[in-house]
């Protein structure tokens, strides 16, 4: 099966999707006939060789020297004087945060009609923008922590006690979030969190909280469920942590919980899930507070594909591969504009 | 100022965007130095020469003879062996219902930066799904009809008790919706429904109930209200009368309202419209039961950008296009990997 790995993108987390897709590389490249695409900061589109998947062939521009791709009617393409092609595959969308995950690619994809795995733009809208996740997990019924939202343009004062955690509501990966436990932080921490979005969360930082995550995706008529992993406890993850945590290959075991609260996670994950999520593979991290479950955050691309969570990662890409949905497009007939101009008589 | 009017679609309201985009040429072509680029069912985008711009040339394939273009970074462009050439200018997204108002078409013109009036990927995804736009009245505080969601797999009774209107959740223009008073009408009218989405909305019908719409946009520093409008009285618009509604030129008065119900619409306008539309000339159309605004749906590329709702339509035009959101795009400095790389001597 030939595989498309999409990677790189014009976002902060640029970066880890290079690492997370020389990760993914190292997992699947036995068992799929892999192509690499990059999608520079200009959004320009070029195709990788297998032997420069390495993170310095972009640090150094190398990847300027290669065969610039566009988009066409099904699939990448590229056209010279003298030759021309076509790359036609499924698309692995392996762009972290802007771009991948915030209802762009998605949108490119579906307009070419290239198949893909990873969130529809419906998703990506509701998973990146962390106001719209905290909507849908409450229009659905899902325990979510309360939050506060605020402008860039407003005043600073916050109504939740501290300790508090701040972040943009629109980055993943770490990337601007600050702890606030004294008063005299919180105009630091907002500076900080205002450079990269102009609306910033504010939750309360539950110290000790218990996380855990679970990943799944739906395929063959049914949604299969990672093991649940409890995340290795520190304050929070620095970027350069998550950075190395993008690079994650090896299986973690499951954590220690009962089985009562594991079909909780599952339960809270299926509603999530279904009827917006299906054609990706996504994580959901999650807060337990007196064995009540609650929805911290949705990664609709998580960090190499959450691929350590799973038994046999190569299987689960190729059935998600072979279930995605199908988006139908409208048959034009013009109906209306003949009877119309046969009305007018001309 | 040059003006790009960006029309058709894989839509089924294709038909009415060609239709939108005639009117909107004629309101703006003294004013502006106008471009017509069609996108045609296959999405290949046509440069229409404008005294080939009336419908007959859509529907007898005619623009298939015209120049093809493509996305290229900030234009619309096309090469052939011995010419090239770029389009540059600011869309005028025209396109309705599926591409246009999904978050498709402002997902391209993002990626290729391209400034374009129309709304934003967020705003189309929380205006297109009829139930984001109940979820958006909800988290935002407005009045909204009350509804049950049915899913093409599921069984079909309904709550709500009869006479209910029965609509795909996500299509415009009145495609494929009903009025059920009978029990027995309702599985057709839901299987009319389903054949352009597998999910339908139900909500009480309301005989008789007053409906007022609003258009406005952001401009300038403050939003801008058109009059309101007290759309003509009928059971509901079928789709040929609505086709006609979209090639409305003709200034429309004022209803004959309260300055408090007035006051009230454009209230309930500037909480949806305000943290979303910016970029976007969109039309709110509310119910008024016993003095309170509900708010029925939001277009935001309204049937020929309701020009009839505003005395300068093209001072409106080119305010908008003077005051468009900017998207910051994300420097990539590669900073993580050559530290990494400094760390493992490589």
């Amino acid at each position: 099966m030939k595989l498309i790995i999409l990677f790189g993108g014009a976002s902060f987390e640029h970066e880890i999707s290079i690492v997370s897709a020389i990760t993914v590389k190292e997992k699947l490249q036995n068992n799929f006939e892999l192509e690499y695409i990059f999608c520079d900061q200009d959004h320009t589109f070029y195709q990788v060789p297998a032997d420069k998947m390495k993170s310095k062939t972009f640090s150094t521009a190398e990847h300027k020297k290669f065969q610039k791709l566009q988009f066409s009617q099904g699939c990448f393409s590229f056209s010279k004087m003298f030759s021309k092609g076509e790359i036609i595959g499924t698309v692995l969308n392996l762009i972290h945060g802007a771009d991948g995950e915030d209802g762009t690619i998605s949108s490119l994809l579906d307009f070419y009609n290239i198949s893909y795995i990873g969130p529809r733009t419906d998703a990506s809208v509701f998973s990146y923008d962390k106001r719209y996740t905290k909507m849908l997990a409450k229009e659905k019924g899902i325990n979510y922590i309360k939050y506060e939202i605020l402008n860039n343009k407003e005043q600073r004062d916050i109504e939740i006690p501290l300790p508090v955690i701040v972040k943009p509501v629109r980055l993943g990966s770490s990337i601007g979030v600050s702890i606030v436990k004294e008063m005299d932080e919180l105009d630091y921490a907002l500076d900080v969190a205002y450079e990269f979005d102009s609306n910033v969360i504010v939750e309360p930082f539950i110290e000790g909280v218990k996380e855990y995550n679970l990943a799944g995706y739906f395929a063959n008529g049914a949604l299969h469920y990672s093991i649940v992993e409890e995340p290795q406890k520190q304050e929070f993850l620095d970027f350069e942590k998550k950075y190395m945590d993008f690079s994650r290959s090896s299986h973690v075991s499951q954590a220690d919980i009962s089985d009562e609260l594991e079909i909780k996670l599952q339960n809270a994950f299926k509603t999530i899930y279904t009827g917006m999520f299906e054609g990706a593979l996504i994580r959901c991290d999650f807060f337990v507070i007196e064995n009540e479950v609650y929805l911290n955050e949705i990664n609709p691309i998580p960090g190499s594909m959450a691929n350590y969570l799973f038994d046999d990662f190569s299987n689960v890409i190729e059935d998600l591969a072979n279930s995605l949905p199908q988006k139908k497009r409208a048959q034009v007939t013009y109906e209306y504009i003949d009877s119309i101009s046969k009305a007018k008589g001309k």
